[in-house]
C-alpha cells in the first residue's frame, strides 16, 4: 500500500477491537487511527487512546465518557458520549474505512451510519447484515460504500469470490467448528453451564460470540450474513462442520470446481485482509503446515441437536423483518443464559417460541426493524418469565 | 461465452485430447473443434475427424495420413503429415486456442509454434514448459498468447490465483496423490512391474503420465512448469502428499492465508476451465461432497524414496538445459521401463547418472534445447546398455 489507511474502530475494547489494534501496531506506516468507540470501558479506551492518538475516542454511557474526558484532558483528544459520540466516530471525515466491531444489535445503526457515509465498513458485527440486511447493502449500492467482511468464513467466501466469474458460483459452503458440544449427547447439553459454553476450542472470541457457536446460531447468523454479503439465496448457502477450523469457507462454481480459504485459526488475519483489501499485508503469523495438522474432516451439521442453526435457515426463508426478532430473542436468551437464569437449551427454546408468536414485521427502514427487535426482547423476557413462573 | 471459441488440438487421440472432445460435445454452441493432430492413431483420429468435422486433420506418421487421407476422401477434411502437417495444426489461423496435449518432448515444438502464432495455448504437455520454459513464456509475453494449465495441480493454482494481488503470493504448494507407491517398502518397489505401476489409485491418465506418477517425476516437472507458469522461485514451490487428491493444489499468501482448489478427479474440469476461461462453464458432473469425502490427509513427500522429486528439484536450480536433459533421460527410461527392460528403480538411476555425466547445456534457444535432449537420450540409451552387459 503506498498511503496511510486511516481507521475508526467501533467497538475498541472488545476482542475483534484489540485484535485491530495489535494488526496497527504491527503496521505503523500503513495504517493509522483516527477514532476509537466503546460501550463503557473506561480504562481500556483511554490507555488504547495514549498509544494510537485518535482524533476523536467516543462511549455510549456517559459516565464513562466523563471519567474518560478527565483521563485524556490536555491530551488534544476530543471525547464524546451516548448515540451521537457513537456516530460520530463512525462517520468521522478523517476515515477511510470504519471497522464495526460493535456486538450484537447495538451496531446496525452505527453500520448504516458509516454505509450512508460513504466510508468503506470492516464488518465483524454480523447482526447488522441480519437484522437490516436488505437496508444495509441498498444503501452501499447508493453510496459506493464496500463491506468487507471480518468474520473468518465470509472472509473466505471473499477471498475465494476476488476475482472469478461471479455468474459461476454455485453454492456458498461455511464451515463450522461444531464447538464446544459438537458429538455430545442431548443429556450433556441439558447440563451445560456458562463456563462450559464459553471454552471454545478453537477460536478466541468476545462471549456473546462464544455463546452462539456453541449453540450454533452463529453458523445461522452467518448463513444470513453470507446471503446479504454475496447475493446467494438461501438454498444454495450450505453449513458443513469441520472441527480442525483450517478450511475456514468454500465457495463452489457451476464447474463443479470449489475454492476454499485455509489459514490458522486467528482473527488478525482476516481483519489485516480487510483493513489492507485489495492488497495483502505481510504478517509474522506461523504458516499453515497442513502435514503437522496431518488431516481436515468434515461432518453434515445435526440440525435437530443444534436447532438454532434450523431457526436462522426459517428466519432467513420467511424473510422480511424475521431475522431482526430471531436476533433479538437470540441476544435476551444469551445474556439470561449467562446470568444464569435460563439452562442452555432454553436458548433455541426462546427463539422459536418468540418467531412462532411473532407479527409480520417488515424491513423497509432501520425504524421497522428497530421495532421488530423491540418487541421481541419483551417478548423474550416475558416468555422467561412465565417459563420460571411455571417450572 | 458469447462467442464460439474455435479449438485445436494437439493429441487429439490420447487421454486429454479425448477428454477435450468429451467438453466439446457437450457444449456445441461454445466450442468448436478446426484442427486435430495425432502421431500415428489413423482409426481414432478418422472417428474424431467424422463426429467434429474440422478443417484439417495432421498425423505425424506419413503412412497413417495415407489411410487417413483416404478414409476421409470427399469429406472436405484436409489431411497433412510429417512435423510441417503438426505445426499447420498447431498454427491454423481459424483457431482461437491451441489444446497442446501431445506426450513428451515432442511437444515442444508445436507449443512453441502455437504462441509465437499468437494462440491462446491449453497446456497439457508439461515438458514444454519443463524443457522451454524461458523460451516459451518470453515468446508468450513478446506475442500475448496466453497459457492457460491443464494440468490440475497448475488449474488449481490458476484458479486460486485469479484477481489476487500478484505481490502477495508466498509459496505455491503442489498436491500429489503420492501414487500407487505411497507407504510401500524399498523392497516392494524392486518388484514393481509395468502394469503394477499403471494402475493409478486416482487418475485416469496415458501411460507415460501414469509411470511418471508412480516415480513421482511428474510432480517433479509440475515443480519445474509451474516455476515458469506462475514466476515463483524454486524455493517457493512445495510439494504435499495428499492421498485423496480432492485439494489439488494451494497458494500461500503472504498474511498466512491459503486458496485451495478443490474437486473431483476428472481431467475434464480443467480442461473445461482452460476453454471457457475467463467464463466458466457449467459441467453436468457431481459436486464435491466433502462430508461423503469425511478426511483429507496430507503427509511430506519422502524424497529418499521418491529420487526422481529430488532430481526435479536439482534439475530446476541448476537451470539452463538441464531440466531438457533430466526430462529427455526420463522419457528414455519410462519407455525401456515400460517395455520390460528396466527395472521401477532403474528410472531414477538412469536419470541422476543422464545428469551428473551432462555437460552444461544452455537454453537460449530451441535447438540448444533440442542438443541437449538429443544427448541425453542417447546417453540414458547407453548407460542402460552398459548396465545390461555388466547386469
Amino acid at each position: 500500500m503506498s498511503t496511510v489507511k486511516r481507521i475508526s474502530i467501533l467497538g475498541s475494547t472488545g476482542s475483534i477491537g484489540k485484535n485491530t489494534l495489535d494488526i496497527v501496531a504491527r503496521n505503523r506506516g500503513q495504517l493509522q487511527v483516527v477514532s476509537l468507540a466503546s460501550r463503557s470501558d473506561v480504562e481500556g479506551i483511554v490507555r488504547q487512546a495514549r498509544e494510537h492518538k485518535p482524533k476523536l475516542v467516543a462511549l455510549f454511557d456517559e459516565e464513562a465518557a466523563s471519567d474518560a474526558e478527565n483521563s485524556l484532558a490536555g491530551s488534544g483528544i476530543s471525547v464524546l458520549s451516548g448515540t451521537e459520540g457513537i456516530l460520530e466516530a463512525s462517520t468521522i471525515s478523517e476515515a477511510d474505512i470504519v471497522v464495526s466491531a460493535i456486538v450484537g444489535a447495538a451496531g446496525v445503526m452505527p453500520t448504516f451510519a458509516a454505509v450512508e457515509a460513504g466510508k468503506d465498513v470492516a464488518l465483524a458485527n454480523k447482526e447488522a447484515l441480519v437484522a437490516a440486511g436488505s437496508i444495509i447493502t441498498n444503501e452501499a449500492l447508493r453510496t459506493g460504500a464496500r463491506i468487507l467482511p471480518i468474520d473468518s468464513e465470509h472472509s473466505a467466501v471473499f477471498q475465494a469470490i476476488m476475482g472469478q466469474d461471479a455468474a459461476g458460483v454455485q453454492r456458498v459452503i461455511l464451515t463450522a467448528s461444531g464447538g464446544p458440544f459438537f458429538k455430545k449427547s442431548q443429556d450433556f447439553l441439558d447440563g451445560v453451564t456458562p463456563e462450559m459454553a464459553l471454552d471454545h476450542p478453537r477460536w478466541k472470541m468476545g462471549p456473546k460470540v462464544t455463546v452462539d457457536s456453541a449453540t450454533m446460531m452463529n453458523k445461522g447468523l452467518e448463513v444470513i450474513e453470507a446471503h446479504w454479503l454475496f447475493g446467494v439465496p438461501v438454498e444454495r448457502i450450505e453449513v458443513v462442520v469441520h472441527p480442525q477450523s483450517i478450511i475456514h469457507s468454500m465457495v463452489e462454481f457451476i464447474d463443479g470446481s470449489t475454492l476454499a480459504q485455509m489459514g490458522i485459526a486467528d482473527m488478525r488475519l482476516p481483519i489485516a485482509f480487510a483493513l489492507g483489501y485489495p492488497d495483502r499485508m505481510s504478517l509474522p503469523f506461523d504458516p499453515l503446515d497442513l502435514t503437522a495438522e496431518g488431516k481436515l474432516e468434515f461432518f453434515e451439521p445435526d440440525l435437530d441437536f443444534f436447532p438454532c442453526l434450523k431457526l436462522a435457515y426459517k428466519a432467513l426463508r420467511r424473510g422480511g423483518g424475521f431475522p431482526a426478532i430471531m436476533n433479538a430473542a437470540n441476544e435476551v436468551a444469551v445474556e439470561v443464559f449467562l446470568n444464569g437464569q435460563l439452562p442452555f437449551t432454553g436458548i433455541p427454546q426462546v427463539v422459536a417460541h418468540v418467531m412462532e408468536t411473532a407479527p409480520e414485521v417488515q424491513d423497509r427502514n432501520l425504524a421497522e426493524i428497530m421495532r421488530g427487535d423491540n418487541w421481541a426482547r419483551k417478548a423474550a423476557r416475558d416468555y422467561i418469565a412465565s417459563s420460571e413462573e411455571n417450572g
